[in-house]
């Protein structure tokens, strides 16, 4: 590793004529002390060195290069401040700011790049082989202080490591398969049509979201409250509303926006004066239409919310800062539930069927403890759920170890699996006779299950009063998709459906809002 | 009234010399029917003359005047259509377009404005006492269809009468009050820093917006049990999940445009790709922290969906170009209610408290029937409401008959009482025995009850089969405000509560996540 940084600080005046000399003798010392701190016996040759100054009126310029210790931005920093110290008892001149306006980074890759990469911040990016040089210009004092060279360089590595990792699937293995075969299904074809032509939805003009008629409501509501009796309430979880919008900051703490791109954003008003608004309420009432699309968009600040993609967003902010204590939370773990309403995505591509939604249904399950807890807690939903799922709805399904989804939220992907052969994410997949609407799959994935180590303990600052290591967990169990793979099972006609969904519902199922005109089956 | 307009017509080609003699003769005779048709007899003076014309190349310039029947920009429409039919017959030269680029409107107000007003469109806007002389320029064919003017015209006498309304206030009148005093209250302030102190909420880093910890989500799942099982299920109302995610035409149509200063909006990502997201992604990973507001602001659509903010967005556009048949719901009328998750607010000024929210709850009752049968069923959940508040939860509370939310949803103000003294609004308000901690009121509402008459059946464009009034009715009961009063009159002890909240929580209140900073009373 090789940096090369050219620099200068900005003073309050100028240096006496005289005063250089001593100036001089200061700047040797530096480099033979704060230059070289930290770097191992043996390694000086890898540490920073001053290559040239000068001092021009108020300018204090100055040329480092350095190995991989004492990075020269490290060093830049070191010097700024200990000459600030210096000049300012001997000679009464401040140093005012500093800043970098060319520096180079050289490094070296584990694998050559399948193709160039280019990050934000970099002038120029230059592959050789394995060898990477970064060209910076322009950091100021806040980009040295929190290292935007050094995660300038991760970020690169990151970039290309992702070009040898072909997704999700590698990093799957199925570990339980429930097949009893699909001649007991009643559907051998998506439900979604049928579903139309019952009304037991209603087609809604946004993609990807229905209106959601009494009877499909209703057993919404029965799937939700299976997952709430039979895996919520004996697993001892507590019901709390998480918030929907999830403010920026807690986006970032979580790691989300390396998901942006599936994140439906929300946006105030510009204003609460209704003032600022009269030319849209112009257009809308003379036009006789909707805004266009740019008016509406002069009309609103930028996003101060995301949508909740994850819903269990607000569950680790509880948290944050905050010190727990581990005795106490390994005997009486924090267990608690949502079902706070719908969460958000934007999905890719042509949303057709009810099985893959923008606006959908889960009750999450969030948790915090020790690991053993943790990973005690994820395996007893998982087995929980399985009953639900294989025993009472009586569904062909499998489970699958895979990646991680919280490393993918946060843009990363897994390097290895976890300390001692740990499993961070099951997925349970329920099989199905068709392929889905908005999928080439005969499948579809209707719960997961995760241990995220101490992933959010790091991003949300929490801690253990004896820094013992604090892992969380979370499950997502979708009644949208429990209903649908029910009515393949079980399919539209009540009378069948098992005792166990029906005591949910009732004698029989809601009536429709009559309408002459719908539905149209 | 006085309309005063110039145009041109621009046709496929020029007309000979020659024709010219026989052009006039045509627009002649056009003067005489096709200007005047429609006019009262007597009021000639009143229609469409043809004050001036001449053919330059190929366009067809025409200037015409009026008075308030067939205006003028009608008649141009018809004089267009005539003479693509003539000029096609008999030269075979066709009309392409036509243009309006001079259009003056002029027209008496019934009351002269406090301050001069400016309208979308409009070039200038004069007043003269009560005489408005609007200059439009600019009308393309899509204007004059769809009659821009006209509704420039509304749209003026509106601004202008809204200027003689100085609020809700105005149209408010108590109906009932039930007081006994607050002796029996156990709080005499606003609970909010006790429900903080004890851990009941939890701060969350967005205003109006809390973390509902276990024993307040208890409670406000209490509130919303005694709701549905006192109110909505012995009405016969029956459960829908209506969409969150409201699309511009709904919002169009529910008339919400004209409160797009108190909606929070929701944009999609500009693309599904992570490649259009990489600079966001580097900085974040680089610098450390959320991305700048405006660099977010890149990566989003325009707003696609509104937040609901009345919940009951979905229901009329359920019946979109739906018939229904009167006969029948005269019997059995639609009513159904909604519970799926929190809706939105953009609240004005500082949120301190938890009364007052940018995301809360309500369980949205919705129906429609003959006229008759709405008021009933408005009535019919006012009583039950009011037996809830009144009895179970010992609240004093007043009722009052007040504005049309519905209509000031639209940016509108109702001008007079509808039909035979028809109450379109109650208010149902909890009276406080001190202020609320985001408004110097006594008091909140806590629910409201709505008959729309046609208004919707209007904007939805939904029908009975033989032509007879739709009505639509809805109603907003607020579990969280619920929650709040209670807490007001019941403390936070659950021991003392009545037995008909308790029932829903069981022996005890859920315990809070145990943490050792957290709650800090």
């Amino acid at each position: 590793m090789r940096f090369r940084l050219k620099g200068y600080l900005e003073l309050s005046g100028s240096i006496p004529e005289e005063a250089i000399d001593e100036v001089k003798g200061f700047l040797g010392e530096i480099c033979e002390t704060l230059f070289l701190r930290g770097v191992p016996r043996g390694r000086e040759e890898e540490g920073a060195r001053l290559v040239g100054w000068r001092v021009e009126g108020d300018k204090f310029h100055v040329e480092i290069e350095s190995g991989r210790y004492v990075r020269a931005h490290v060093a830049f920093v070191r010097l700024r401040n200990a000459l600030a110290g210096f000049l300012g008892s001997r000679f009464g001149v401040g140093v005012r700011s500093s800043r970098v306006f060319d520096y180079v980074l050289e490094f070296e890759l584990e694998r050559e790049p399948l193709e160039p990469v280019s990050v934000l911040f970099a002038r120029d990016v230059k592959f050789d082989g394995r060898k990477v040089t970064v060209f910076l210009e322009e950091l100021d004092d806040t980009a040295l202080e929190r290292n935007y060279s050094d995660r300038i360089i991760s970020r690169i590595r990151e970039k290309v490591s992702r070009q040898y990792v072909s997704g999700k699937g590698e990093f799957t293995r199925t570990v339980k398969r429930n097949v009893r075969g699909f001649e007991r299904y009643k559907l051998s074809e998506d439900p979604t049509e049928v579903a139309v032509k019952l009304g037991w939805i209603k087609e809604y003009p946004a993609a990807g979201i229905w209106q959601i008629m009494p009877p499909m409501a209703a057993l919404i509501r029965a799937m939700e409250g299976l997952i709430v009796d039979m895996v919520a309430r004996p697993l001892g979880f507590q019901e709390v509303m998480l918030p929907r919008l999830i403010p920026l900051d807690v986006e970032y703490r979580k790691g989300h926006f390396g998901i942006a791109n599936e994140i439906i954003w929300a946006c105030p008003p510009i204003s609460r004066d209704p003032k600022d608004f009269e030319d849209l309420i112009d257009y809308v009432e003379i036009t006789g239409g909707p805004p266009p699309a740019e008016l509406l968009k002069e009309k609103v600040r930028p996003p101060m919310y995301g949508l909740s993609y994850a819903q269990c967003e607000p569950f680790y902010e509880m948290f944050h800062k905050e010190i727990v204590d581990l005795d106490l939370l390994e005997k009486e773990p924090i267990t608690l539930f949502d079902r706070n309403g719908p969460t958000y995505r934007w999905e890719s591509g042509g949303l057709r069927g009810m099985e893959r939604l923008n606006e959908f249904h889960r009750v999450e399950f969030v948790f915090l403890s020790t690991p053993d807890k943790c990973v005690e807690i994820r395996d007893a939903i998982l087995e929980r759920t399985e009953k639900v799922v294989g025993e009472i709805l009586d569904l062909d399904y499998r489970v699958d170890a895979t990646t991680a989804v919280y490393l993918e939220h946060a843009g990363k992907t897994e390097e290895e699996e976890g300390g001692e052969g740990l499993v961070k994410t099951y997925d349970l997949t329920v099989l199905l006779p068709f392929q889905t609407k908005s999928r080439p799959e005969a499948e579809l994935e209707v719960a997961s299950f995760h241990v995220h180590t101490d992933f959010y303990a790091k991003r949300f600052s929490f801690k253990d009063k004896k820094r013992r290591t604090v892992f969380t967990g979370c499950a997502g169990l979708g009644p949208s998709r429990f209903a649908y793979v029910f009515l393949v099972r079980h399919g539209f006609d009540f009378e069948g459906w098992p005792a166990e969904v029906k005591k949910y519902i009732g004698e029989k199922l809601p009536e429709l809002p009559r309408m002459l005109t719908w539905p149209k089956g």
